[in-house]
């Protein structure tokens, strides 16, 4: 059930960035279900992943793999390879040395990436079979069947792309993702593959890639939990005949923010994929002392199930968000202070129900499928989003159901 | 939905403390909805409340009544009068007042307790109308009628009563409780009434309460939100034959246990009344480094809706588990020393699953009521205990349907 508009755009391809696709038939035999990257020699690539303890074992060697410039990203959905142990590191590194000896290239320099059921030895010997296929299929022109081979429970295939200008050149910024709850350790997981043709040095990149996951991907949240698999990653070709982008110069702006915003377009259509989701709620906490604590009271408020469950139920349900708050750990608030509201309909002032507040305005917000809730605690001039959806009879169907 | 037993016991009424019940019909006309406790002068009150920021008005009046030798306790449900600003406590002072008449008293002797709605202002007229009845009930023998007098959603009357022995003297404690999430902002909250014919002083009743709730009503979890009206009271009216309490004594160490116990099944039945619920797992975490590590990866665990609705499922989705272990925050944990178990069967070693177990193994503990789930984490000496249940579609039902 996908909130608004999910179409996925027309796809720029990027210079010096090819995608292929194949069907090992992990878990399902009638789609794609692996996906090469390639990038030219000479680019550079940045990566973020999950913060989860237990991270799977293509997390610990993609890791690994950052530091010695890698130009492949091997991905597979239907099997996360989480929760595999030994032969999981080991399955990891098989499917590394298999991108590189079709490709010709060297296995560090391949990156892993599953996506799907915990706790199965991955089936290397299938991916191996079709890895030809896809490095034969590798083409500038693959995004949409890489947006396709990806999905594992999404019900639509994500992508964004844009081309800005940078000191009179284009420079495009295109990217994939995938995921419908934070985390689903049966079929895991949010990732996310951007791909840019401009010039620009691995340590700035990451820069840029770090500072947009913070403010996109870790904005979100289904239902709370932090997947095994998450992963993020950004390739730069250098393709562009844009001169190479350096700190603190006025295209390093303009494309950081191009970042950004591709980032945040990607996780928020995972949102919009949520599990059972009807509703996109945008938890906006303003005037909070910094960054982190406006951050930890919008997540206090995505994280509850009585928000959620009210959000479903288009009920208005002031008190269950100023409970939220109030127990979000934010020492000395000042409550009487704390306003709230639904769009633009004030809902709570002074520690309580706003006096202009009526029943019928709330509904009248709360029935529309995306709601924006301002919380201005006066405390302050940070401001975070935390992005979220609602908690319904078929998140509960969806994950209670999964393996039956 | 209750889970496992919960037939309401035999109440061993407490020497030294009355309780009288009526209808104020603030939301139901059919029940009574007050209580009022009297307690013989010269007894002892202790007193735990909600760490939410945002803690209804009746709190903030029972918390700076708790220094003035309580006697007389008021408990509405129906109406939790939170976030009703200034004239929330107007209203509290006004229902302590009304007591104090009634009872010939001190208005600071009373503590005021509400349980129900946010947001809309207490009926106190409603209230004082009734109050002469309720007096004119107290009685010792009226556990009972209290226990039904305190329900919101609940959907069963919950108690708990003992006798022990100390120094060759009978020494009673009998308690009622309430509450079927732990934040149900709209029908709040949970509440705590024991009472005890000990005689012990007031700091050392209210150290055995303390860590009492510790150790249980902050060992449970519903849906991981806090109230706003959360309090736990235990009252020592003195009137047994047996010697003073002391500190560091046997009598000590047998009354606290006995405080322990009541507080424990009084939470659990908290539990077993949560709303949807059709499971009760108790999760255990073992061999942690300290206390807190032990309690935050057990909440973690209780919390994920992916654990609850795969226990619902009755899924031995032992990834889920191990995903919401890795991300529970704990520094430095040895993935591969870790081990889980539903009951006494092992499904995680070695950071995978269980070379021993078999799904018919999983699947044979999962469709029992209650379930036990051990997490061996192998770091230290330190064991917690967190109680909770499944997540359902009753508990979407209830949630989103409660004002429609």
């Amino acid at each position: 059930m996908a909130v608004g508009n999910v179409d996925f755009p027309e796809m720029n391809k990027v210079s010096g960035i090819k995608l292929g696709t194949a069907s090992a038939g992990i878990k399902q035999t009638e789609r794609d279900d692996i996906v090469v990257f390639e990038m030219i020699e000479g680019g550079t690539c940045a990566g973020v992943f999950t913060q989860n303890a237990f991270c799977a074992a293509p997390v610990h060697v993609a890791k690994s793999h950052m530091q010695k410039n890698p130009r492949w990203l091997l991905v597979n959905s239907g099997n996360a390879n989480a929760g595999t142990g030994k032969q999981g590191m080991t399955d990891a590194m098989t499917s590394c040395s298999a991108v590189a000896s079709a490709v010709a290239g060297t296995e560090t320099q391949v990156l892993p990436f599953s996506t799907g059921v915990i706790g199965e030895n991955l089936a290397v010997g299938k991916i191996e079979a079709v890895l030809p296929q896809a490095v034969s299929a590798l083409h500038e022109d693959n995004w949409a069947q890489a947006a396709q081979a990806i999905m594992t429970t999404d019900t639509f295939a994500k992508g964004a792309s844009l081309v800005i200008e940078l000191d009179g050149h284009s420079v495009t910024l295109t990217g994939i993702s995938k995921g419908a709850g934070m985390i689903q350790p049966n079929m895991a997981t949010m990732l996310g593959f951007v791909a840019t043709d401009a010039k620009i040095s691995q340590p700035l990149l990451q820069k840029c890639l770090s500072i947009a996951a913070e403010q996109s991907f870790n904005r979100i949240t289904v239902d709370g939990d932090t997947s095994t698999n998450d992963a993020c990653i950004l390739m730069a070709s250098g393709c562009s005949t844009a001169p190479e982008i350096m700190e603190n110069s006025e295209s390093y702006q303009l494309f950081s923010q191009a970042v950004m915003d591709v980032c945040k377009r990607l996780a928020e259509l995972i949102v919009r994929d949520g599990e059972g989701a009807t509703k996109l709620m945008r938890i906006s906490i303003e005037q909070a002392e910094n960054d982190e604590e406006a951050v930890q009271v919008g997540k206090t408020i995505a994280h509850s199930p009585l928000v959620k469950t009210a959000f479903f139920a288009s009920d208005p349900n002031w008190g269950r968000i100023l409970a939220a708050v109030g127990r979000s750990g934010i020492e000395q608030m000042d409550l009487d202070k704390v306003e709230i509201y639904l769009d633009d309909v004030c809902i709570v002032r002074k520690g309580g129900r706003a006096e202009s507040y009526t029943e019928e305005q709330g509904q009248q917000v709360m029935i529309k499928e995306e709601i924006l809730v301002r919380v201005v605690l006066a405390r302050g001039n940070a401001r975070q989003e935390i992005i979220t959806c609602d908690l319904s009879y078929d998140y509960v169907r969806i994950n209670a159901e999964y393996r039956t």
